[in-house]
């Protein structure tokens, strides 16, 4: 990622220390909810084990022999599927950033209920697996179908109401335009077999999308004609819009925004005073390319370019650097960032309220102490 | 409804004495919520000032002079009306239970979070205006329409996420066949103007449906092309079905279920033993007519049939009595009443916990004390 003549802070944590030094931050024990130090973040394909974890429920124990995947619904023909059977099929590879829905939660002010993620529930991995698409031509989509559905063998209880009574498990719907194009059903990581903990022995990637979508230890797929309104659909993993004045709408999560994020300096961290120091961090965007990324030390009065490194990956997450000279001044100093994608699409200053607990996009101050 | 040869326990209770005593138990004072001691019910037609009054937010200031009411979206010709213009329509009046959906909920076990309403969030009244179906034909519906929601002057922020951002208005939407139907939208309420507390100068009344789809200090109807996902029909006011197992789905409240309540004896009421007193209440259905109400003194497993009061009228309620023959043995004793529709639909016994914090219909334990 840069050379050996730059100031660096994390390429020398190896994948097996950061692991074995207990690599991932626990947001939450019991479903385990497990973040990535971004200030890690030094390679492009982020390891297994410095992947964040995200569950709702405990994670199910499956025995991948006895696993089958079933697909029925508004098809043709119902199909039931083993992981041999799904080996045997075309298999496809893509890397894709994923990205929890809820990454830096724990910004938001007033403090909002869930998960408090920092900077860290984000990664950027290789899938690899069969089309959802060839599995639907295979069962053939009836005319009429709508959604597709994505059910997980994770089930459990929720508490606050409104909530379905007793336990449930995770699902989530695509609309079908997006369950016939480019989501994999995938059974490798990073050319590894797919960890328990990321949704073994099949996990839905939609590239793109949130990972609320991709759906882990998957076990249905269920073509349907009406909108899905399951509790991840309704409750959980909403925002708001408003296409009629003073009429608020909820829609469900899809696609992520356009983002960068900060990896060095880290929150806190203390930075020489009127030197030269490298600000890196990634960039990502849905189903484009991020086309540039700029710095501010003046809270967005004013905006730096910075390098993009390497070639752009759809749906990929994009490294970038900024040399900064800090200021001779000693004190607190915040840190900005900002990307655009080959959209035009731009990540906003300010927080938009209606995104409630979700949905963080917006320029995040980062403070660092300059000594 | 009783003749006097009867022990009465409300019919001294004048309408005057009720508004003058405070006739209303006052659930919450900001926004107002009301509700009627359901012991008081004495009469078909429930007085204005003995009816519950249920508000989201503060009651609007509305100038009659000056209040539009706004017809709008997939029509063919927009309308902005007076109440003037609607008075020189064509006048219907019907006759319509109201319910809040969220009566009873003071007796789930475990309590829940919500306004605590007891037995009296229910009234009866005859209710004048014009067909929203005469409106919606004034302005010509295109082909392609789907619903019709109904908006409030009434605004204000909720404090639990999820939820819009700032103030919004109370809105409620309908599929655009009941909206085509007998949907009213009143003006007079039991032959007086409407009261500010019941949405003057104008609210919807849906015969058959909870009373959260009867929009007060109605300004604007909008009609659209796709489902309505607003506040009151995503977050609030819904249940879960499961069309699918294991895969529950949040559908927004519509009708009320089969149900009959006690209005006396009332709960905690001392009766006297081993003597014959009479038990009493009302029943309701939507779009149908109770045949059956049933009473029960040992938890459901004998019930005895009451008997119904006057005729029977569509989407009315309808009073019952049954006499009944106290126990010897002093104590704490239980009643339950159970009502049957045309329709065959019967109160179920048990509650069904997927209806949440909503829907409360099940037989209620009402808990007297035999001395």
């Amino acid at each position: 990622m840069k050379s050996s003549s730059k100031p660096v802070f994390s390429e020398n944590v190896s994948q097996e220390d950061g692991a074995r030094a207990g690599g991932l931050i626990v947001i939450e024990k019991e479903p385990v909810n497990l973040e990535m130090p971004f200030g890690t973040v030094d390679r492009f394909l982020t390891p297994n084990e410095r992947f964040y974890v995200r569950c709702h429920f405990p994670i199910p124990k499956i025995n991948a022999k006895k696993w089958r995947l079933k697909i029925g619904g508004a098809v043709r023909k119902s199909l039931t599927l083993s992981l041999a059977d799904l080996r045997d099929m075309k298999a496809h590879t893509t890397t894709s950033v994923l990205e929890c829905a809820g990454n830096n939660r724990v910004f938001l002010m007033p403090k909002v209920k869930g998960a408090q993620w920092g900077l860290g529930a984000v990664g950027n991995a290789e899938w690899t697996g069969v089309l959802l698409a060839d599995l639907l031509k295979l069962a053939g989509v009836n005319d009429d179908a709508l959604e597709v559905i994505l059910e997980g063998a994770d089930e459990g209880e929720v508490k606050e109401q409104p909530k379905p009574s007793g336990k449930f498990h995770y699902a989530r719907s695509l609309p079908l335009r997006k369950a016939l194009s480019d989501v994999l059903l995938a059974y490798q990581m990073n050319g590894e077999p797919l960890p328990e903990s990321h949704g073994a022995p099949l996990r839905a990637i939609v590239p793109g999308w949130y990972g609320m979508a991709a759906v882990k230890w998957l076990t249905h797929i269920l073509v349907t004609k009406e909108p899905f309104h399951g509790f991840y659909q309704t409750i959980e993993y909403t925002r708001w819009e408003r296409p009629h004045k003073s009429l608020p709408m909820q829609v469900p999560l899809s696609e992520v925004p356009v983002k960068a994020q900060i990896s060095r300096p880290e929150l806190g961290q203390v930075v020489p005073a009127g030197e030269k120091i490298w600000v890196q961090g990634t960039a990502w965007t849905a189903d484009s390319a991020i086309t540039k990324v700029e710095v501010s030390d003046n809270w967005g009065k004013t905006w730096k370019k910075a390098n993009l490194l390497g070639k752009p990956v759809k749906n990929a997450w994009q490294f970038w650097e900024y040399e900064w000279l800090t200021p001779k001044k000693r004190g607190k100093q915040v840190l900005m960032v900002k990307a655009t994608d080959a959209r035009g699409r731009e990540q906003p200053y300010e927080r938009d309220a209606d995104r409630g607990t979700y949905n963080i996009s917006h320029c995040l101050p980062i403070e660092v102490e300059v000594r």
